[in-house]
């Protein structure tokens, strides 16, 4: 098999974890496979330069700070070359220059547009193990780009495209996705296989381990990831497209978001276009909107709800209050103490009364559901915060996800 | 102009020093010139990196420390670009591969082969500072090599041949080129101008501001190079070819050399091609002689000295024991009390006694003069170790160097 393993900057820490690093390679070599290892810089080394950049000037140019973080992961890429020569394997860095990784020209975030394996093929040919330095390319003008935060998975998940590898394997600290976090239902298992439709439902809402870009692209390339744990020999979950699941459970995970906030507003004029007025603006002060509800209240006035990122809702008040001084709203009410709990399942799509069960659940625990939105395998609930803890628990028992 | 400022690692040292290169850079800016700014790693950034290739490693692969080490000169680049741009000039950081600076494949000790001036000529006439990250360049192979010690020098004189630039400033802790040593004798004389020639045998000899590969470069591609200091605005030494010297001095400086060691062997058997024998012996073993005197005693015995760093005595010892147990050399001396006094200065070529007034001086002093070798522009002999500053003085009083 070809496989493409990426260590984040915790698994290649310190010297001693790219020892790790390197004798988890050597197994996966020694086991008749060719790989591709793709690494991130050490922790806390991109926030070093960072913080250099940022000593010397309040607006860097992003050509230079590009220049100055693609340091880091070409650091760990000889380093682990190094311990991987010193274990007797024939091990090759590269630059994502070298390694054919081809970005546009927008520095500090850019997109890979495309990748020439040659020459990391020729290596492979040659009996290599090829360490590529992550997070980073080259746009068309020769200059280093770099791709933002996560950016090392995408470095991954593109090579294991550009390879036609057979896994992409994403080590980090966490050892896979879990039905729901194990620090709120202990009983919380550990998924072997998920659609990338629902990791990204799932990552979206708060299962931090894989970003959402990196989750995106693998499906558009038809990569098989894999997300385990650097720290332990557990086998990790594998993300793949649904056809390469055999038995879709029901509901695959329940997330919880503790970062949302409410906005009510009551008595919303009646005029055409008056609510894309508002989305505009909102969009226009960088406010990003979940859910959305319109509803008609028993008096004929319109009330209008959306949620929000706390960290937002200042800025979203902001843009409200101008509505109301132009008496456009009546009133409305900011809530930051609610949560959203969703239940996430590609099997929903061929079955009914998943969303009745989970409004089941909260009634039968007296709690009051504030809005709801669904898609093809999602049902997500506001509640209020205080019970977020307990909805989850109860949801993932009613679903049985401990079996 | 067109002026090439070379940074070494104490004067980019840390971020305070960092914007204070861009302040001496920015002022030269200011005065109209064109700038080529060529950088070294932060102090201790390469020895940092070197320990944990060796963490690692016993023989880290040459290639992959090369890798490892380039990221240092990449940071500083980027870092004095924005610094730079902080203060409104236009600044531009390159890569060595980006500078077109092309080596030979001979990871870790490179030596340069061409350069492409292109992409520097372009930022030029944009208007762009360019900071080029030196000590590194790329090989046929399109992988990254280093220069070794002294390559962000050699970097700096080839892009200014390259560029046909007007001055290569080479910027250290030191403001320029010393008669002799200073803290030896304190009425040393900062030389305002100097011959490539003569500086080849002061650095040899001791004077480690610049090394030799520098300077040979310098003098092949005709690059005009000045040595200051990056702590103060003194004016440093040029160093350049002799028909630019308008005036030379009879001697230009004092060299004292004290890794020095002595061999003395008594008694070498008479016998064709035993000399021969001997240095390619010693050669084998790395044994690095410097000078040689073969005499006649009056016994009719042949006695044959030379001189080795003291590091390499031991090894040279184990080669002479060799000969002796051979019976092909009665006995041998060793002596590490020794020191090389050296006086250089191109104009010895066209005046006489400057060697005899040499010897008067150590006899005046009653210093025995235990070797002597002289060149076109330099007298060297060894000396007693102990009457190593007191020679020092006395010639440089005798030359009259302080005037």
């Amino acid at each position: 098999m070809l496989i493409v393993q990426k260590y984040g900057g915790t698994s290649v820490g310190d010297l001693e974890r790219i020892r790790n690093v390197a004798n988890r390679v050597a197994k996966t070599a020694k086991e008749g496979n060719d790989i591709v290892v793709v690494v991130s810089a050490m922790s806390g080394e991109t926030n070093k330069l960072l913080g250099y950049a940022e000593y010397l000037s309040d607006h860097p140019k992003r050509e230079e700070v590009d220049m100055l973080l693609s340091s880091g992961e070409r650091v760990t890429a000889a380093l682990l070359s190094i311990a991987l020569n010193e274990m007797g394997l024939a091990a090759e860095s590269m630059s994502g220059r070298r390694a054919g990784i081809v970005t546009d020209k927008v520095h500090t975030k850019a997109r890979i547009e495309h990748i020439d394996p040659t020459p990391m093929q020729r290596a492979i040919t040659e009996g290599k193990i090829v360490v590529v330095a992550g997070f980073q390319g080259v746009n068309e003008q020769g200059r280093v780009t770099t791709l933002g935060r996560g950016g090392s998975d995408l470095s991954a998940v593109a090579v294991a495209g550009a390879l036609e590898a057979d896994l992409c394997e994403i080590y980090t600290d966490v050892d896979g996705i879990y039905t729901t976090d194990p620090r709120i239902e202990p009983k919380a298992r550990k998924l072997e296989k998920i659609s990338y439709d629902e990791m990204l439902e799932l990552a979206s809402l708060g299962a931090k381990v894989l970003q959402n870009r990196s989750v995106e692209l693998a499906k558009k390339l038809n990569v098989n990831l894999v997300t385990r744990s650097s720290f332990s020999d557990a086998e990790g979950t594998l993300i793949t497209k649904e056809e390469n699941i055999m038995e879709q459970p029901l509901v695959s995970g329940i997330a919880l978001d503790k970062n949302q906030a409410r906005v009510s507003m009551r008595g919303v004029a009646d005029r055409p276009g008056i609510a894309s007025d508002m989305f505009n603006r909102l969009a226009e002060n960088n406010v990003n909107i979940d859910m959305i509800i319109q509803t008609v209240g028993h008096d004929g006035a319109t009330n209008l709800g959306f949620t929000v990122p706390k960290t937002e809702l200042g800025d979203a008040k902001t843009v409200v209050e101008g509505f109301i001084s132009d008496k456009e709203v009546d009133e409305a009410e900011y809530d930051e103490n609610i949560c959203k709990v969703s239940i996430v399942g590609v099997g929903m799509k061929s079955h009914t009364g998943v969303a009745a069960k989970a409004f089941a659940t909260m009634a039968q625990e007296n709690i009051n559901i504030m809005m709801i939105s669904t898609s093809e395998i999602k049902v997500s609930m506001v509640i209020d915060e205080k019970y977020a803890e307990l909805a989850v628990r109860a949801l993932h028992n009613a679903y049985e996800l401990d079996k």
